[in-house]
Formats: C-alpha cells, structure tokens, sequence
C-alpha cells in the first residue's frame, strides 16, 4: 500500500493506494476517527454495487459501524439535483446526524454526488471517498463536488474534503474498457500540465494500462494523484494555479452537455478538449503540439475529434456557461509544451469557434 | 446609520442598520468590491418586489452593476429545493460568473434561500443580505443558510457569510402585524440566551416595538444584531456556543415541520418552542421560570401553546430528525434564569414528550 498525503493544514488527509484495501474499510474509518454512535451512509450505483458493496458494508459493520446503503443509477445523468435530493431523503430516514459520514463507493459520478450530499446534509458531515475507477484518481482529490444543471455542467456544488482516500485498485478489474480509456485521459492530463517525464510514461505504457497490468497502472495513479494532490495543496479553492487542472475542460465539458451527460463519457469528452486545446496553441502561435497530443490519446484509445451530428453552434452556447467564463472573456488553459501549460485569459470566441470547427473536420475526414 | 462587525478574520463583515439605506445598495457594494464587469442577481419574494425591487435595482444600475431579478412566492414553501433549481436557473441564464453576487432583498426565506444558491452557484459566490423584516435581523447575520426538505427544515444547506449586511428599517413598516411579532420572538430570544437586561428591555418595550416605533426598533435590532454576532465570530460552525441560538427551536422547527410550513411563522412556532424550553427547566428541576417567560412571548402577541388539531406523535417524530438529536441523545438549550441557558446534551425523550403533552393542554385551557 502506498500513502500519499493532501496538504492543506487542518483539512489535510491521506490517500491510501494499493490492492485488497476495501475490506479494510472498517479498520482505516476507525483510525480517521469516525464516530460509532451515529449512522452512515454508503452512496454507490447500480454497476458498483453487485461487486464491492457487501464488501466494505461487511467492513464497517464488523468494526462496529451502524451503515445505511443508497444505490443510484449508473451514468452522469445521476449527478441531477433530483437524485440528490432522494440519496438526502434516504441519509434522513436513516437518522443521520451532524457526526455522521457518507462514503462515496464508485466512479466520479457517485463521488461528486455524495460529497455534494456530504457538503450539505445539515450544512456539512464527513465525507469519505472510496474510488473504483481511473478517472477517479483525478475526481476523489481535491473536494470539488458537484451536480449538473440541464444548461450546464458542475454549475450546483462546494469544496467539501474528504477526511480519507482509500483507493483500492483491484476494483478496476471490472472496469470496462471505454471506461478504462475515459479514465487514462486524466492521467495523461496531469501528465501534460506539469510533468513531461509522466506524460511520455503514459505512451509508452499505454498498452499496458489499457491491459491494466497491475504494476504500471498502479504507478499511473500514485503519479497522477499526487500531481492532483500537490496543486491542490498549493490552491485548494481555484484562486489560480488549480485552473490548470481544467486542460480541455472548456471544450470537453461543453460536448458533455451537448451530447446530454452520456453520450461521451468524461474523459472522452476532455480528450476532444485536450486535442482542441492544442489546435488553439497552434492557431494562437504558442506552440506546435497538436500531432503529439493526438497521437498520445489515440495510443489510450480515446478519440480527439467532434461527430458531424454534434451542433458547433451548441458546443459554442454550451461554453458560455462554463464556470471558466469570467467576466465576459473567455479563459482558457493552453499548452506551452508536453509538461506545460497557461492560462490565458482573454482568448476570443473567435478562435475558440474555430477550433471547435476543425475538431469536427477531423472527425469527418478520420 | 450605526455599524456593527462579525469578526470572523476574512471572512469579517460589516451590519449596516439605519433608515434610507436601500437607495444607496450600489454604492456601499462598490465599496464592497463587488464587481462591475460581472452579473449579478437579486432575490426576493412577491411581498417585497412591489416594494423595493426598483430602489435596489435603480440603485445598483446606477452605480454601473448590471443585475437580474428572480421573485420567489412569499411564504416558508421558497425554502424547497423546487425553488432552489428555479433560482440557479436563472443564475445560469442570466451568466453569472466566479465573481458574481446574489443580493437576498426579503426575510429569513429569501436570506436562507438566495444564501444557499450563492453558496453552491459554481462551488460558490459573493453573497450581500438586505434584510426586510423584524426577524431578519437574525437570519441574516452568521451565515447559515440553506433550503428544507419535507421530511424536516434547514436539512439542507451550507455555511456561507455575507460580505455585508444592509438593514434599512424603513422597511419594516410595510410589514405585516403577525410578521412583526414573529420577528420580535427571535429579538427577545436573544435577550433569553445572554442578556437580562435586554430581555427585560423587550417586554417593558413591547407595544413599542409592535407599533414599529424608530427609535425603539432600531435600538432592538441593534442590540439583537450585535448578540448573534457575538456568538457567531466565537463559534462560526456551530461547534459549541452557538448552539444557544437555537433556544425553543427544536420543538419549534418539528412544530414548523408538522404544520406544513405556513401554518405557524417560523417566530410563532419558537414561541411555543421557547415555552416548552422553560417547561421542560421546570419539570427537569433546573428553573422556575415559564410564566415569566410566557408572560414576555405574550406581551409581543406571541403563541406559547399547540393547538388541539397538532399531533404530538409527529411532532415527536419530526424532533428525531433535528440536527440537534446527535448521536441517538436529545440536546436541548434549558433556560437557567432570565438571559442565561444551558447546553443539556441528555434530556430524556419522555420529558420532552411531557410538555409537548402539556403545551397542548395549556391551548386547550385558554
Ligand atoms: N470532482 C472532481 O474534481 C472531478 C474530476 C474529474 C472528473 N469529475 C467527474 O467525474 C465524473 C466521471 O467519473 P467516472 O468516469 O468515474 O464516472 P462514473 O462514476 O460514472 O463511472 C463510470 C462507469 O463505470 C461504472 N463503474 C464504476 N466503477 C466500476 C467498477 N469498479 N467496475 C465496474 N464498473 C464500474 C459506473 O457504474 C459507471 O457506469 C464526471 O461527472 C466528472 O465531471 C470530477
Ligand atoms: N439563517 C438563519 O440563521 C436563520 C435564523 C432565523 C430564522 N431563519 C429562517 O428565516 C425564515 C423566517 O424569516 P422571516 O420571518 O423573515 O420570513 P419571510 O422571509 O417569509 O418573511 C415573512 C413574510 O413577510 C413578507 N415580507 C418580508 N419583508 C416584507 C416587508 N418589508 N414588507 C411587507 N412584507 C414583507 C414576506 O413576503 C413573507 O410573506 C425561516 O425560514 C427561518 O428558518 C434563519
Ligand atoms: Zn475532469
Ligand atoms: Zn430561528
């Protein structure tokens, strides 16, 4: 097992990685203090669950805790103010109180939910994540929670910390491969802003991720958490250096809206984003990365082109929403390099248009 | 005008409290720092808007801010998530960004609701209270915001402080006679918790007060304001002191909870709540001190009693759901004497069930 620790003071907390570590759920919750006089609540989906809830239910009910279960449906479309406000009814007539705790048990979708629950039940309980997918190496770090708008994409949450990260990596055996993709393209995301060494890493061992081959992917998401970790650490509410985090995220969140949270999966959705990011490096005249990043993701099998059916007029109103839209101009993280990136600020819609406009020729013509 | 401070290091805020306030809202948000390149959004409810919507919105446009407005329904019934989605809604459409602000022009409702949206709007935003009644004077003041859900009040929400407080006591004076009482339960409750003197100035004061005279308003929702405050900048989360406030609020709350909302005014259902808080110091042997308390709830035409047609079974049932049932152990604020309760972490369920019995026989007698 290796530790990996989130800095930031009093809010600080440890990411455990490593195999067979959910049916230590129990013990580690005790040891982070979780309170055995009040009830919990597992959130997890209906893909989850058959799998892996009776094993940490089991977990934390032998070391004494007194646990209630929420299963919501697989998908995005679960991250909807509607299903949280069932998982809230279920946390109340389970009798939680302000000592209790949820346990997010799944993917980024359970984890943003549950800690948006966490964040507010009673303004505010503890809140653990027990992540089951790649992406969410990237998704359980930090305390970003949230649920969707039908206009727009984490428009309704709050910081909210985890007190713990238990990230058991033998769950990721029953990953399917989409979602194995969509996940790597987070990893190769932190390589890309800040760690040209990982991002190289990520190609050449692409074969052997997508095979999830225990060992490398087990240093992909040690690496991946703790770049994620440490521009947390130094930005925890997204004053600045965070936003670098946000590599393909203007674009690739607007596509998930567009294609109605289901259609591209996230890390589908980011991947065109990463591929258009670079095509706006290259129209800006800041740097020439387009074929190498393409070339990256499509060795992680993820795509880097529009489908002709996805409206650019869409894509374009999409965006408008976006939280990186501040101030009336439009912000944007722009590769320097493989390992480097930029914010920029002010980049016209113009240009932006016209890159959503290429991502859609690329995909007609390949 | 008189200023009062929430200290709570950068999160501190000013409480401005005088006549003629609302027409300079732009000016004292410029001062706030609020932005002029961002949207903003007030809201408040269909009492209000008739009202003072134009004089707040006349006067941020004319300071150079550009706002939206979104009118609720008046009435508890706002606080629901239904109305929260309306809001962000329009949040969204009318593109708020990161550097936006929500203006709560209304009472506790529109305060508790607009907070909660300013709260989680893109993991949150700047936040300016402009309270419009007695009992704002309370809502408004430390931050705790959030939106109820049928099964109990305030279950869901966040902590979230305004960066200033606008009180314009002109205001007042379209209020409603049952409003006005209901906002003066929450004044002398703060007398109740930690200040004799104050306590006893609300009930030589009180048709005073129900006749909305300047001078003695101003003075008590001063003396209110700078209370709460005080507990607040010493305990913001609610981790000890703070409990206080919630004097004769959780019967009052299950009260609230069982009449539908709308039945009791929040003030209406604390009265009787407070009523039960001085019977439950009587029957536990702690304090002798109900028909004193009585007599001030009264003499600002407060209810301290259940009507026959209320359940007490539900009423016991929404209780166990309170935020302050923690860890399977009812806590209770117990009046000591006048201006002064105790936290009691303990009280048997069957004494509380006693004088819910007994508040209902008291609406019996007379
Ligand atoms: N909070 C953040 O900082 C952050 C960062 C990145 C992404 N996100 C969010 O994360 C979400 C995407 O996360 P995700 O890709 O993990 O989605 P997900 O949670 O929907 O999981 C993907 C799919 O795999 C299934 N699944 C999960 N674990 C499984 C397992 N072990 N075996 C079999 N099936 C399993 C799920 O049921 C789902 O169908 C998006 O909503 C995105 O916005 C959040
Ligand atoms: N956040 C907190 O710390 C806190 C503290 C106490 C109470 N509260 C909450 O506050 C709420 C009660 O607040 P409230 O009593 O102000 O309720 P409210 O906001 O519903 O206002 C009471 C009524 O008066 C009307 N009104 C408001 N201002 C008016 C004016 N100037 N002229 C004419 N009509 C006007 C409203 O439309 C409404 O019908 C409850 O939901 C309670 O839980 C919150
Ligand atoms: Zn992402
Ligand atoms: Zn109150």
């Amino acid at each position: 097992m290796r530790t990996l620790k989130v800095e930031l003071g009093e809010r600080s907390y440890p990411i455990y990685i490593g195999r067979n570590l959910l049916q230590h759920t129990g013990a580690m919750s005790a040891e982070c203090g979780i309170s055995r006089k009040s009830r919990h609540l597992i959130v997890t989906d209906e893909s989850v669950a058959p799998h892996y809830l009776k094993k940490v239910k089991d977990s934390l009910e032998s070391a004494g805790f007194q646990v209630a279960a929420h299963i919501v449906p697989s998908g995005e479309s679960s991250k909807s103010l509607n299903v949280y406000e069932e998982v809230m009814t279920t946390a109340i007539s389970s009798k939680l109180d302000r000592n209790s705790s949820v346990f997010a048990l799944g993917g980024g979708v359970v984890g943003d939910l549950a800690g948006f629950v966490a964040a507010s039940y009673m303004r505010g309980i503890t809140f653990v994540q027990l992540p089951t997918t790649i992406l969410a190496h990237d998704s359980s770090v930090g305390g970003k929670v949230a649920v969707n708008h039908p206009l727009a994409k984490n428009m309704i949450g709050a910081f909210h910390q985890p007190v713990m990260v238990l990230y058991d990596v033998d769950t990721l055996t029953t990953l399917p491969a989409r979602e194995v993709s969509s996940g790597l393209a987070e990893m190769v995301k932190h390589g890309l802003i800040m760690d040209r060494e990982f991002a190289y890493w990520c190609l050449e061992h692409a074969s052997d991720l997508l095979a999830l081959d225990p060992e490398s992917l087990t240093y992909g998401l040690e690496r991946g958490c703790a770049i994620k970790a440490e521009v947390v650490s130094q930005d925890e509410r997204e004053g600045g250096l965070r936003a670098i985090l946000n590599l393909g995220h203007t674009i690739g969140h607007a596509v998930e809206a567009v294609g109605g949270y289901g259609r591209f999966l996230h890390g589908e959705a980011i991947a065109i984003g990463m591929a258009g990011s670079a095509m706006l490096a290259e129209s800006l005249g800041r740097a020439d990365l387009y074929h190498e990043t393409v070339a990256m993701l499509k060795a992680l099998h993820l795509p880097v082109s529009l489908p002709s059916d996805v409206s650019v007029d869409q894509v374009m109103e999409a965006m408008q929403h976006d939280k990186k839209f501040s101030e009336g101009q439009m912000v944007f993280i722009i590769p320097e390099q493989i390992g480097k990136v930029s914010i920029v600020k002010d980049v016209p819609v113009a240009a932006v248009r016209a890159v959503v406009e290429r991502l859609q020729k690329e995909g007609e013509n390949g």
